[in-house]
């Protein structure tokens, strides 16, 4: 098993084998994710529903100079190994390691740097269209997941590539969720779709003409176009998207290397655009990760600490509340369990709105059910808040709506590297007028400022990272009112934002420690008390300096007439190329050894 | 005709009102926006095209008890009119007057303030999921333009809309075009649903019932749902919205009142959510207007300046550039007329890439044209490039690819007013790594800073308002580096933004006066030599103070040691809400004389 996935190190390596060769290689390759992923921690499910459908697209397309988009990209585990990345795959997502994700300066065969959902068919169609305009020939191949689907730039996307009419492969992976259960319109559609086609019998011509040699050979895909139950068949019933002029084959097994290797041939020849629908099984092969996919979405390495969450802290409070106010409602973009959502969903289904990976509409959809009467909390990790920017702005905060943003994953967050950094929001949200923005310390402050929400009738963003290390007492929510947390004689006073930088700064002795919780406004009271000359302000917090916090405490004082001498400690400007939270923290200097470094300075 | 605009002060006076009447009240609001719009300036194509629905609308449905949400908002005329704002229309746009869009704040009409595209469906989706958790009953009711069908949130919004299925109406006003000629697959799907219907067959039915009294009564439609020719045959050929769960009607014509109101009436029975196809006519009833709606889409008042525009220069620079490098390529998101890409446009089909309202596919599909070896410009209004801030920060500038934002309507925007401010971009933009950012104070500094961008390859925002005062010579661009505009003996250093705060500051004697022309990165050489104890140092911007440039500036001279003495000009963290571009500009002291008040705090 591990000789045949030494043996591959190219897609030309792939393009020699035979097909009993190539089914093996699948399972070696199935073998071999599972047995690492369980030491790397990673997106197990998605890449084990992707393994034939990745050997596929490698033995018929010619990359690097053919280009595979992959959305999303949690699923290209077997795109890197086939790619040459097989011995360096057992560090992945570590630091000197490999992304998780496709990285365009990783390989010559990461067409793109994927990340965030739904970016697959714009890159494939900027792709295409500059092909178009340098005379070249190649292919160009976007996997887009049917969770991906729901994201508007995908639509925006698919609108403009039915009207470009330029050549162009989608592949519409469809494992009849997304991160969570799939939700929406689209999703119903594509299982009407599934139901209303009986894919196996493809299977079986295709079977049937593999016995010949050469395998895959031009002869009987040709041969399949004429039955009746060949390709053409698998273009009936497709009336939404041939409506948008896209060519439409399917669905397909997407487990059969064979259908597959059959239809990509297929479609090489066509010159407009074609979506091939392909159903696979997420975590296929893993009986573990198959009866649960949502939890074995993304897991963690053996050995890994159980850590306490702000997500279940969430979750407990607002089950508890929404029983006595029924004002309440939450809504999350097809993240319900890695937000906390999942079982209020259970207890409050008509309360819970899972939107799909559509931050926009959330945000917005948000914004009319506060003008409508309700109490709602959109649960979302910092970095896919970003897609809701302009909504944020436009639509909640202009309109001042009591919405709340809980925000998970905020700062550094690791294994899952620079496209999913949550080390934005407190500048992006921080330029927003009528948004007050807090951090909590720990599970117990997060539970007092969410009661505190409850009162609270204007915009509003709380912003944690995944876990904290330990609960203790913590003062009442007082608006716009930091807590003190250590007194001294001394002069040197440390501003920390959020558990992270509270945690760093805690062993230092002979300080004032102050647990910056409002973020906007800024205590602007104590910030006057301590503006005196010979006073030292150190601002800590686990976000990027520029637009952050530390430059609005600067700002204030310096408004005011700076008196006393300021540092601020957080992320320079440069992307947070990290895949360890700890490694991450102690390189802008959010330690505690970073933080003496800085007290040095005064 | 001034009568019987008078009459009506609300939806209740529009109720009493025979079908006459009504006839004659469409034309004297048609008459009424013709003559005001033209002193006043606006959006008049659109509004004329929506007489006939508003008057429907308003007639059927209970406002403000039902809420009806504009998407956009720039169609909301009649509206404003109906709903008790006849007298103050005079005052359209301007301070002290009513807004060109609807606001929650201004009418308990408007449900919600609309100004950026797509959001109505949303917005809608809220409000009727609050009505269903409070168990109330009204109705809801989202205008959503062909145009704003093609952003992806309203595609998020219907994937969400077709699985509730609760109660609610979209109403698609299809006029074929957007604000430039509409583009997109969608747009082809809907000219289809056009051209296979034949909708005078309703009109005429629904005439004959109309004979009868009461007009509009239940008997008619009822009967007309059992004819062929009625609203049944209007539902079908939806495959689109059927198969996402939306029940269509249509099309309908748009301008004919009783066809509306028997369908308004008809839906309101409904229990899940229906979509509703209406034909109008952008500028129906102005010649001028209809001869060329694109043109006439936003209008200036009369005796309005013929300015010097940023964007004629970026269309003179690109038509000529594409000529001699066949590398570059231009995107617009449906605004080809206000950014100065149709010339272009029409010399190079091919490279030019109309994506409809659609930003964050835009910004998407230019990193995948860069990547694919192409140049691309995006231009594009500041206030809508918030949409793409997820693209820019992560398929752009983490790629660090050599796509050019070039970014109109930039700082305070006058008449159009809060919901189009572009004074955020500065700061959005600024927290983005990999990124730099110019702003030119004339067209010359703007076509010397497109032809450096032809050399510059990484990600580039070129930012400016609409027009500007005059050319004069301007020094060449240099990466980092400011132009010294005035040299003195005194100790007192200006370092504006843009044309408008260079103009602010030019008549000032015996000043430095430097053009900031890089915001990012800041010409941190000039910077050190300028902070010196006794020097002062004024920032100025057409832009928000959270988060800009001089906060740039006095964080870096902070971090050297702060020894000047430092003072910023720009907009304090409020939401903008004045329609006059001096007005804003001297609220915020940019302004000769809001500079000579800052110098003397010194």
């Amino acid at each position: 098993m591990e000789n045949c996935i030494e043996q591959v190190n190219s897609p030309e390596d792939l393009k020699k084998l035979n097909y009993s060769e190539l089914l093996e290689y699948c399972d070696g390759l199935r073998a071999f994710i599972m047995e690492t992923v369980q030491h790397t921690g990673g997106h197990l499910a998605s890449s084990l529903g992707a393994i034939e459908l990745t050997v596929a697209l490698h033995y018929v397309f010619d990359c690097p100079t053919d280009k595979i988009l992959w959305d999303v990209g949690h699923q290209a585990y077997a795109h890197k190994i086939i790619t040459g990345r097989a011995d360096r795959f057992a560090e992945l997502r570590a630091n000197g390691g490999i992304s998780g994700f496709p990285r365009l300066t990783e390989s010559k065969y990461d067409a793109f740097t994927m990340g965030h959902s739904s970016t697959s068919l714009s890159v494939g169609l900027g792709y295409a269209r500059a092909r178009d305009c340098r005379n070249e020939n190649h292919e160009v191949v976007s996997v887009i997941g049917d969770g991906a689907f729901s994201g508007g730039m995908a639509f925006e996307a698919l609108n403009d590539i039915g009207a470009a009419q330029t050549k162009m492969v989608i592949v519409l992976n469809d494992n009849k969720m997304s991160i969570s259960k799939n939700v929406g319109a689209m999703s119903q559609y594509l299982s009407k779709l599934r139901l209303s086609k009986r894919y196996s019998h493809l299977k079986y011509t295709v079977k049937k003409g593999l016995m010949g040699i050469p395998l895959f050979g031009h002869h009987i895909y040709k041969a399949l176009d004429k039955t009746k139950d060949g390709l053409k068949s698998l273009m009936q019933n497709n009336k939404m998207f041939e409506q948008m002029g896209i060519k439409y084959f399917g669905p397909i097994d997407g487990h059969n290397l064979a259908n597959l290797v059959s239809v990509f041939k297929h479609v090489k020849g066509e010159k407009g655009p074609v979506l091939i629908h392909i159903i696979t099984e997420k975590g296929k092969g893993d009986p573990v990760a198959q009866s649960d996919p949502s939890k074995f979405h993304g897991i963690q390495p053996l050995g890994a600490e159980r850590e306490n969450t702000f997500s279940s802290v969430l979750s407990r409070f607002l089950c508890a509340e929404a029983e006595k106010d029924e004002s309440i409602v939450a809504i999350t973009a097809a993240m319900s369990d890695g937000t906390g959502l999942t079982e209020f969903g259970r207890l409050f289904p008509k309360r819970c709105y899972d939107v799909g990976i559509a931050e926009q509409h959330a945000v917005t959809l948000a914004a009319g059910l506060a003008v409508g009467g309700l109490k709602p909390y959109f649960a979302v990790y910092s970095t896919f808040l970003q897609r809701g920017f302009d909504q944020i702005l436009h639509d909640v905060c202009l309109n001042n709506l009591g919405v709340t943003f809980v925000i998970d994953r905020a700062g550094a967050v690791g294994a899952d590297g620079v496209t999913h950094q949550g080390i934005y929001d407190l500048s992006y949200l921080g330029i927003i007028p009528n948004l007050t923005i807090l951090a909590p310390r720990n599970g117990v402050e997060l539970e007092r400022m969410l009661r505190w929400s409850l009162t609270y009738r204007y915009p509003l963003a709380i912003r944690y990272p995944k876990s904290y290390t330990q609960d203790g007492e913590c003062a009442d929510i007082t608006y716009g009112k930091w807590e003190i947390l250590k007194q001294s004689k001394s002069k040197i006073f440390i501003l920390a934002v959020g558990g992270r930088a509270i945690d760093a700064a805690m062993p230092i002795a002979d300080v004032h420690l102050v647990n910056a919780r409002f973020i906007k406004p800024l205590d602007t009271e104590y910030l006057d008390s301590i503006n005196r000359e010979g006073n030292c302000i150190l601002t800590i917090e686990d976000n990027a300096l520029a637009g952050g916090f530390g430059q609005s405490v600067l700002t204030y004082l310096h408004s005011k007439g700076l008196r006393a001498q300021v540092q601020a400690i957080g992320f320079p400007d440069v992307f947070l190329e990290d895949y360890s939270i700890e490694h991450s923290l102690e390189s802008a200097d959010i330690s505690t050894q970073g933080i003496l470094k800085h007290l040095k300075n005064f």
